[in-house]
């Protein structure tokens, strides 16, 4: 192709301000927009899925889960659960099935403040919303190319950075604070970066039940006082129950135990890994991972029928050469798509990992494990594609460079997952004859104009200039440029939703491992 | 996550050489092949596929395709083809609706030499391939991180370097030799540097109908006589015979015509473009793409029932902000993919263009947009997904440290497009069992040995290492790995699969202007 041929010299008449003032004249359909409706990728068929149910059920029944609490027996035996000659707990089908039938097919996340309503997310169906999460224990520091111990106080930048990127939709734990060593301290102090630093629904993980209460006492000076926070819950959390392959995890299976009877969401996260914690075969890994998640969904259900769960099965993919968990293959594209067609062939409200590159830098291998991964786990329908925003080098570093970056390319995701309107009208038949004899070109075509804020998404940061021109402004590549747009945002936006006077009583009440000073724009931490 | 959790230090036992040693043994299922079956993404449902067949056969009818030759006129009017009010040639629904039910619905394009059998490809159904091709006019510089005009040496550059690219299953053009004005020499040399480059099937386009006759001769040359080509054709030519909005371009039109007369496979590539050369509605553009490439099937199926024409409905789209082409955005992937899902929906061989980024260099915009472009065209079923290796810049340009990077990136699609096989024993209920029960590791289990060849694509290129390795070894993103491995090709790999004898024969015969002396291992152009 010549330059000549695809770079028509006319222009489409409306320029960037005019269609900013038309868009904030409330005239013009948005692109994209949160919770579009995937479903149109399926890597299994109707018989595979049926086959893996089966497969998942016959574990739950023969194999159980190791290593249950006390506690939990004196629930779940009486209910019909017992236990094998190995000591397991196991599940009769019957019951699986009737606990599948019965189960909350859907929860709501509420945002606060100002994006109340319009920010909340609706798990259900095939919705699909993207959130930033990973729990990464370092920070990438851009000018030295270099990964650095993760703060407290990344944790609430990250949250602020978030806060101003329209397409992470929820907002999570994308660090630890590994300054902060004390339990206690490192979740009051991960809970108060996320309600001080976003108003946008929120997921995290507790270390231990005892940290929940306390937790609930912030919540609700997010939400506006004592009681506020269950009337419109804004905040889900969980965290992995099941050690893989098919044995609890004490700390979280007591957290999802409590979630439970306070009657909330539990948000947890089932994570085997193929070839280490599971099976080296992608279909064994699934069906391991429907078990597994199966047996908290039960769990759940014992404790308080009708309680929301998220189906969130988070199968991981090991590289054999190493033994290494690797998050940005082929492989893990297909088998969480996969597993997400799962949750949806159950319709229970549901979540997946993707976007763990196994880069360690935005680079082109970066660019197509995030493509691939977060595209197809977006298509398969899942509610919540989490760990999208900054994560890289197998879910051990996140970086603010990554996290804009991202954003931008959930944008095209989403315009991928709304697909393409067919109607009499979107065909054009009639447009397409007037251009076709009455040479004209469809850039002057009033339809152009009428549609092209409703029919396109126009990137910021991807490049789409003349090579010239790439080269006139120095052959910057695409994470340069995004140094530049998150460094902006960093030094300019420093929130506290809490507001000066919760603030106050908060820190007499909590050891809050963020001081106010670093939440000031003029603190000079950062510089444009 | 911890790195603990995620880096088991117990190893599977098999080192690389054990398993490059295993796999020669012939022992060892790959886990990739050209040719999967894609399909599994499905962006339009029925009644939409419906609806825009609908409408593009009423296009057909009523608007027409402008400027026909009047040596078309003289074989088609007779046939049943009608002139409109505007001079435009109209096609009857029931005569389109004919010629898609008796179309070819298949064809082989064969490689040559030690490739002949495995190397061929089977273009039916839904099975995925990939090729280059592109015509870039500029060559990027990867030193100076500019674009450059290509040349001719370019082009067999190229191809040598696609010579031993595994994923690339098909060469085409990717470059036009800017150096060499002259048509004739034009075509001839990159016939001949396509030839001498590699064995594998081919594609190209010609710039005019009189290059065909003698570039017969060269096909002949390298199928080993005079008439062995036609026996087992290893080339298919085209370009777009469609000017868009439905307008015929004459010299392309010429072009098919003759193939048609052949009984050679038309591979034409028509290219409207949304919102400048098409609607800029997604499915305005897709009825008209639609329109133009059925009265091109319906032109070769006139002149030749049942002669192979490629279903090749490449739509591409504006950034109505500039009016300029964009081949990276969401539209472009879900659009693409839809009008494959036309192809497969008239169970026609189908290709598409997919990885034309709009990034100017490898970056994380490049991944993001290959990613998503090339691997929901391979996903949706496109027999031939070309414009993969290595273009960039809108296809202004293209790149050999892209091509490397795209040829380990397919293997990654390919992956994904496999899926997931799903039987007793890959669900590994006894496995789960054993591994749960005993707890061992599945990494020491025999399975895992057993299928880590065929279950898993191991990559090269792509970097895994934890992030401590990454900084020791100089913080590299993939672009400057990319470098190396490109060009240890380069200076290694300088085949000419004429033959000495050819060779000399050809050059007496023809204008060849690639100097045999830059076809020599030690002319040193290039240096690792």
């Amino acid at each position: 192709m010549t330059e000549q041929n695809r770079r028509p010299s006319r222009r489409a008449g409306a320029g960037r301000k005019a269609r900013t003032e038309k868009r904030l004249a409330g005239g013009i359909a948005q692109a994209i927009w949160p919770g579009m409706q995937g479903g149109q990728y399926r890597p299994l068929s109707d018989t595979d899925m049926k086959r893996i149910h089966d497969g998942a059920l016959e574990i739950l029944v023969t194999t159980g889960i190791g290593e249950p609490l006390p506690e939990l027996l004196d629930i779940v035996l009486p209910l019909g659960c017992s236990m094998n000659e190995y000591g397991r707990l196991c599940f009769p089908k019957v019951m699986i099935e009737d606990i599948i039938a019965g189960a909350a097919r859907e929860y709501t996340v509420y945002a606060r403040g100002s994006r109340q309503g319009q920010g909340d997310i609706y798990c259900n169906g095939n919705r699909v919303y993207f959130s930033n999460s990973g729990s990464a224990v370092t920070t990438f520091d851009s000018d030295n190319k270099r990964y650095r111990a993760s703060t407290m106080l990344d944790m609430y930048d990250f949250t602020r950075l978030v806060d101003r990127l329209d397409n992470i939709h929820m907002c999570g734990d994308t660090v630890v604070g590994t300054d902060v060593p004390n339990d206690y301290e490192h979740d009051m102090s991960m809970v108060y970066a996320l309600l001080a630093g976003t108003e946008k629904p929120l997921c995290l993980s507790f270390r231990s039940r005892g940290n929940i209460g306390p937790a609930m006492e912030l919540f609700d000076f997010a939400s506006g006082g004592e009681g506020a926070f269950l009337k419109k819950p804004s905040v889900i959390f969980g965290g992995c129950p099941i050690v893989s392959p098919l044995r609890f995890g004490r700390e979280n299976l007591e957290v999802m135990i409590d979630a439970a009877r306070l009657g909330l969401v539990s948000d947890i996260a089932v994570a085997p890994q193929s070839g280490a914690t599971a099976p080296a075969t992608l279909a064994g890994t699934l069906a391991q991972v429907v078990a597994e998640t199966l047996s908290c969904l039960a769990i759940v259900n014992l404790i308080r029928p009708g309680c929301p769960v998220t189906f969130a099965t988070w199968p991981f993919i090991t590289d054999l050469r190493t033994g290494s968990f690797s998050g940005g293959s082929g492989e893990q594209a297909v088998l969480a798509a996969a597993a997400i067609q799962m949750g949806n062939y159950y319709d229970l409200p549901n979540s997946v990992g993707a976007g763990m590159t196994d880069a360690k830098i935005p680079d082109a291998q970066y660019g197509y494990e995030k493509g691939l991964t977060i595209g197809l786990a977006a298509l398969s329908g899942a509610n919540r594609v989490c760990e999208v925003g900054g994560m890289m080098g197998s879910l051990m570093g996140c970086s603010f460079e990554s996290m804009v970056i991202d954003n931008e390319a959930v944008g095209m995701i989403q315009r991928v997952v709304r697909g393409i309107e067919v109607s009499d009208e979107t065909l054009s038949i009639e447009t397409i004859h007037h251009c076709a004899v009455d040479p004209g070109h469809f850039l002057g075509n009033p339809q152009t104009l009428n549609v092209m804020e409703s029919e396109y998404v126009y990137p910021e940061l991807m490049d789409r200039s003349p090579s010239a021109q790439w080269e006139a402004e120095g052959s910057q590549d695409l994470f340069e440029r995004s140094k530049k747009v998150s460094r902006e945002i960093l030094c300019d936006h420093y929130p506290n939703y809490f507001g000066r006077q919760a603030d106050v009583a908060i820190r007499e009440r909590f050891p809050i491992k963020i001081s106010s000073d670093d939440m000031r724009p003029d603190n000079g931490r950062w510089r444009a």
